[in-house]
């Protein structure tokens, strides 16, 4: 299990909702309260747009709560949509390319949950993933596979339909493979202009996942990071959360296909 | 608050008490329980006395519990007397340079506990140590010092002696400084023949540490690696445990000086 | 192009072929003189048997060079069989699951070279992996894939034969994805008994390697490690040298299938 | 030796002058022409000001070659005024709080060149630095301990004084100590408004250092970036320039006080 923040809204330095708060990401990183264990401490990434297409990327190995850089980096960039996610490992190595959010173009990704048994069928879903996008994978976690699988479904056209397609898939192999555990997901994707957020499981228990709107600006947290202060609702299980610049934000239903 | 164990016996593997016992001191790095905070991912290292007079070190600033080599080192290296020790920062940087046990020569030192307002005596502490000494400062911290300081007050000729006037002159330079904090001190210090060990504290509340006896092997660490099962005994306050090979091992007053 | 060494005899310590010589492994890890470039500083890696079945491994991402637990760790171990390699990527992330040598049981591989178009093959190649080698597949690089393809070959039994034909399968994939880029391969394989190094390329320059004898110890490497000293002589293109304990070597032609 | 660059004009990416030309920084990282050697692999560092008063930083041990934050960065962040530095340690650790540039408040500080005998006059160095600055050491090389006596100095409020008289006492130190190996020095540093770059040397070697200005666009580099073109003049030895937003640059004699 990890935990991870997504911002879209008015241009903000990354500091105010990373490392700032009370129950910050960076102090989730140590002393998360909902998630499987209270460290995650198996490296960090942070992932922004700014002025070009693609978005920057900085991830790196260490605990993000000894960071000098990340608290660096989170006080100088300021940014109308970026991702923060702090890792703890479910058995990949600890690596930078195994870190999240994961870029490719303009589109960006994280996730936190699981794929049931995925040792014994990441082979399988690696074969979903396209020659010309697998050229991509640096990693070998579950979670890049997944974004490089949906972008082969067609993420960037239909980022709802497209995911669903893919965990449907995954199900299906997972169905084949006669595991008994479940599909856990939670998750962000965004290709520079729309900010869409999953929450989905196969059984009743879906990774925790929150939003909050503050006029323009919409945070989307695995945990709040200010203690419960009033504002912060669930992303229902099996919805999805979508959010534009400028336009109402949406959360609409998500079934797997 | 970091967590340490020190091992003097017959020839075993580190792995022994390192990584395989329920609650191993890499387990420790993660969970541990008698420290302030549970977790100890600041960092970690190892140092063990094999064939040369110099003590092999291995030091590392990922967390202990997901290092491959530490694995890989303990499952292979056997040792008479060796030290581990997994750190948890109180403010400076996690470098190797920071990380424990600190070797010199064929003298080796690690501690765990804290020095009140280090940072505003930590150049009259690093004042202690002679010019010949300072040499081999390659870190910023206060256990560093410490080491190169009663190496200075004659660490190698009387361990309890020289560590009692190290720390009577801390404490001196605290009282100067007019701190209210505490000095506490857990720590190890091995010539590769000796293996001595101290627990004292100005105030009430040293840190931990146990000892158990097992034919002619001792173990010390900050918590019991297996569960509190039979056999493990508290160091008493401002006591010290001195250990030699075919000796009995002594427990004797520990009063700085 | 990477540099490496491998080491079979009489038990000494690493450091006396890794460090210690006027151009040893870890010189070379900066001052290269035969490779395609004078810097290898992507990593590095160590891997040896002692008591265990299995070697031990140390894998780190940082240059070779300015590494204290290499130095360390070297002036410690001694070992009658072990390996060692400083990388220079050609394009696959700077990670420790993608440093030399790769470990799996008591098997233990290394490599420099090149697979010509390896990213346009790269997944034809890691097909050639049956599901219970992939499982242990930790990076991305060809070194890796190329190991575990062996070993489902029947590298276990039949060194030799086994790796004539991967490769030969290997130039066949490189065949049919049309690459006009030649297959250069030095490697060293060996399972704590037996070590094998290879040396073999489809044009007319394959990796230097280069082997010497002294008594029952025999050393191969990328370079020689004392500057040309008398004794070195080049393992011939596309033949291999056998080494076991208590034998004579054996250099033998050595021809993809 | 290291190799460095610094610019004061027109916000541009970062990318554009330390990844993007043929001999860029980090180019030289690996290459470097005019240094004592070609290869700065042990860590770099960059500093930026942007919107606040404090620089950013990203500092890393990795070599700049293969690090892919650092490329992300750079083309993302856009700046008026930064620093870039690849490091090749004379003997200090290779830790983050040894990298180029330092900072402290709105200061930022670099570094090329030698302090002879270092290790011999360390200690006295340090005692140049007043307690409240000493507690922001956090390394243990030369530059850092040159910037906070620099800034003892009086470096805020007169960057070419103060540095003059600092490495006057230096010079001062070493003559007692009785070294006969040189001082030499080319460095930079910014308060975020001027950028003043020095050049100095006790002997006729001083490190290279080259300007270039187009339009209101000044960049200071070890070695040119892009191979030779017309425009790069060197900073004459024992000179510094001044530069400041809208104003001519100034050369301006620089001997130690």
């Amino acid at each position: 299990m990890c935990r991870f923040l997504a911002y879209l809204g008015e241009p903000i330095f990354l500091t105010d909702v990373v490392c700032a708060p009370a129950h910050s990401l960076v102090h989730q990183s140590m002393h998360a309260d909902e998630g499987k264990t209270p460290t995650n401490g198996d490296g960090f990434g942070l992932g922004w747009y700014g002025e070009r297409e693609e978005p920057g990327l900085y991830r790196e190995i260490r605990p993000a709560w000894s960071d000098e850089n990340l608290r660096s980096l989170c006080a100088q960039v300021r940014s109308r949509l970026f991702f923060a996610h702090v890792r703890a490992s479910t058995g990949t190595s600890t690596t930078r390319a195994n870190c999240h959010p994961f870029g490719l173009g303009r589109h960006m990704f994280m996730h936190n949950g699981q794929v049931g048994d995925y040792q014994r069928i990441k082979r399988r879903i690696e074969e979903m993933i396209p020659d010309h996008l697998y050229d991509h994978r640096q990693g070998t976690g579950d979670t890049e596979a997944i974004f490089l699988a949906a972008l082969a479904e067609g993420l960037e056209a239909d980022s709802i339909g497209a995911m669903a397609r893919t965990l449907g898939r995954i199900q299906a192999l997972m169905d084949q493979a006669g595991t008994r555990q479940p599909l856990r997901f939670a998750a962000a994707h965004s290709d520079g202009g729309t900010m869409t957020c999953y929450r989905w499981s196969s059984d009743a228990n879906p990774p925790s996942l929150y939003w909050r709107q503050s006029g323009a600006n919409v945070l989307v947290v695995s945990e709040p990071v200010d203690e419960r202060h009033a504002g912060w609702q669930p992303i229902a299980r099996n919805h999805a959360l979508i959010a534009r610049p400028g336009e109402a934000v949406m959360v609409v239903p998500f079934e797997i296909a």
